[in-house]
């Protein structure tokens, strides 16, 4: 008997027919034995709609109100799935972010977790009862206001919560059926990972993969809870996150990532003097653009540098504009914008032990003539810059190159 | 400068034009000096769309979860009316039901007030901010669950919050533009009423008029808030419910107002004996069966009387079958059912202290050859059960008889 907390994805719940096989397959792994927490996301399509009417009414529309509205789509699923489970026999209970404890900080529409009350859900499943949670949603710690945990944010509290009332695992269910090596819809033979490292799926879901928020990941690896990635369409058997092992260590490379939603600015003939960079980097991050990649090229005579960079493509506009603003302040040269580039990324906690992974990357890349124009890495990974028409290429290059298809 | 508190029903806030033309007129109110407090109804068709969801999944939703899938609404309008207040440069803040301190008793699905916090809702009108309160909802003050007053429950709210706040007035903005002598649909020259009692209005909203939730107006008696009822539609001078006073009682009747949900039943040959009677209104009770007007007629004889009552329609169905039953273990006669029945009911507070006011309501019924099945009385109204195809007929009958299209 073991202690589950389970989440469901908008797409898991985004209908009567989905919130129907979700109550019984929740009603089933009680029926096993098991005391069972689920969190369930708003149906599919419902936080846009609110987000939508609130657009209709404002430009701007504030914060802590959006969290109220926006609030309310995990309240209705939530009652939805319970109403669904009492009806076909197990006793269920609805429980809001307040009820549960979960208390973040004031920072609306992207709070922190900062305290659960365990005791409030224990009480409840002791009680044997199933417990539906809404997720995505807590209380402010200062001001008792309604606050949201940003998108995808139900992952992290499903694993905020798991790790609070020390559940054995908590099982992601969503519309995929796990992590796998290089996104299917690109390589054929991409294959679902049994297991991957915690460190391994924050690269990767920074990284462009889109299972996981990264939050969620990191408060797994932080708190040691194992997490499954799995689909409520076929409830085969998906991908663990979890603690590195001997056996991922043995492994070079564990998945690609591609990410196209890259733009690539550069500003040339920067004089190479101290405080000139950060001038250039506070201005791009006062202005909340996140700066990926960078890239620095000191000129021969070594007296001005290009200094180039990746932004999200949303953000390109006006990170050029402020640029080129700055560009005349201190006194540097031209500026241009490439938003044809994406980024592709290996991904393993193997390349700590092995050298020569990045060496390996470059080299199938430049076989397929594919040409790299920033690179990127840490530890677990390296990333490059290429043309975007090169991406499908890449990873498929990438795949092959590592043997990826081949399980290790 | 007045403290005003504005009720905005479903379908005053029911699109995102009638939400902007509501914070319009929300913003006016404060430009003018006064101090706004604003309580809204989930957005027209919003909880009915969520009791289908719910029936979609369960025959009988479980009234805790159906108290927090049903509260989203509210939460959702308020957010919607603030966001736009703001867009339209007022600050505004939207509350739920817990924010305000809206504490209630237990009983889902129909919890009564116990007690609101004014001072969470002063203290930001003392800041100057406009408040959007979510209406229909409160907290359990035993559990801290969710808890809905029922439907109409969004009046209850606001004349409560008044109340509370000791506000100078309670605004109830709805579809009509006040409360009419009788049904405009009915009555031609129906006539809107400057002002009406409480217990007049009570009356009227308990004999069908659904204006006002009834509750709201036993609210508005007990902590004396001037309720006004108008237009949102219109925003014309509506009608003002308040005290009586001396011109109140001088007029006979004030209004007419007819309830064709009714079901007569009736029972034969019940044996005249202490007991008998209470049993056959305690099986009705226990399932939750409304009795309305009673008439039981003793036989020649003495040894056994016919007991026939009026149900709503929904139940009657229900309360032959048990009737049926209950008639073999108490050896009466024969039950029979009537579904084609109606009451007319005149109200006024003028009755009390002249005479004759009920038979000239039936000699007027009477001329029109309208047969007065049963009659019910209370100090201030008047009911008559008659058959239901003459219900107009009555109606503008009366409305004649009592001169109630001039002005008293």
């Amino acid at each position: 008997m073991a202690l589950i907390v389970q989440k469901y994805g908008g797409t898991s719940v985004g209908s009567i027919e989905r919130i129907k096989i979700v109550a019984r397959h929740i009603k089933e792994t009680k029926d096993k034995g098991h005391k069972v927490v689920a969190i369930v996301s708003a149906m599919a399509g419902e936080t846009d709609k609110l987000i939508n009417l609130a657009k209709e009414l404002s430009d701007r529309p504030s914060e802590r109100e959006m969290d109220l509205l926006l609030s309310s789509g995990e309240r209705i699923s939530s009652a939805l799935v319970a109403i669904r489970i009492n009806e076909i026999g197990a006793k269920a209970v609805a429980m809001t972010g307040r009820q549960c404890g979960m208390v973040t900080d004031e920072v609306h529409t992207k709070a922190r977790i900062k305290s659960i009350d365990a005791d409030k859900i224990m009480e409840y499943v002791d009680d044997d009862y199933i417990v539906i949670i809404a997720g995505f949603q807590g209380i402010s710690e200062k001001t008792g206001d309604v606050t949201t945990l940003g998108r995808g944010g139900s992952d992290t509290t499903a694993v905020a919560i798991a790790a609070a009332i020390k559940a054995d695992v908590c099982e992601i269910y969503t519309d995929v059926d796990g992590i796998y090596t290089a996104d299917p819809r690109i390589v054929k033979d991409a294959r679902k990972l049994d297991k991957i490292s915690y460190s391994e799926m924050m690269e990767l879901a920074s990284l462009g993969a889109k299972v996981l928020q990264i939050r969620s990941v990191e408060f797994g690896m932080k708190y040691d809870v194992p997490i499954m990635v799995l689909s409520s369409f076929t409830f085969n058997k998906g991908t663990l996150v979890t603690k590195e092992d001997e056996n991922m260590e043995k492994i070079l490379v564990s998945g690609i990532a591609q990410d196209k939603n890259q733009a690539r600015l550069k500003i040339n003939n920067v004089k190479d003097e101290p405080g000139i960079a950060s001038m250039i980097f506070n201005t791009i991050a006062k202005n909340n653009i996140n700066v990926d990649v960078i890239v620095q090229n000191v000129s021969d005579d070594g007296r001005t540098t290009d200094i180039s960079f990746t932004v999200p493509r949303e953000d390109a506009d006006k990170a050029y504009e402020l640029l080129k603003e700055l560009s005349k302040t201190i006194d540097a040269g031209d500026v241009s914008i490439n938003k044809d580039v994406a980024k592709v990324s290996i991904v393993g906690v193997g390349m700590r032990s092995h050298p020569g992974v990045a060496a390996k990357m470059f080299d199938a890349l430049a076989k397929e003539g594919v040409n790299i124009r920033a690179i990127s890495t840490s530890e677990i990974k390296v990333s490059c810059l290429i043309d975007e028409k090169y991406t499908e290429l890449a990873v498929r290059t990438l795949h092959d190159a590592f043997n990826l298809s081949n399980k290790g």
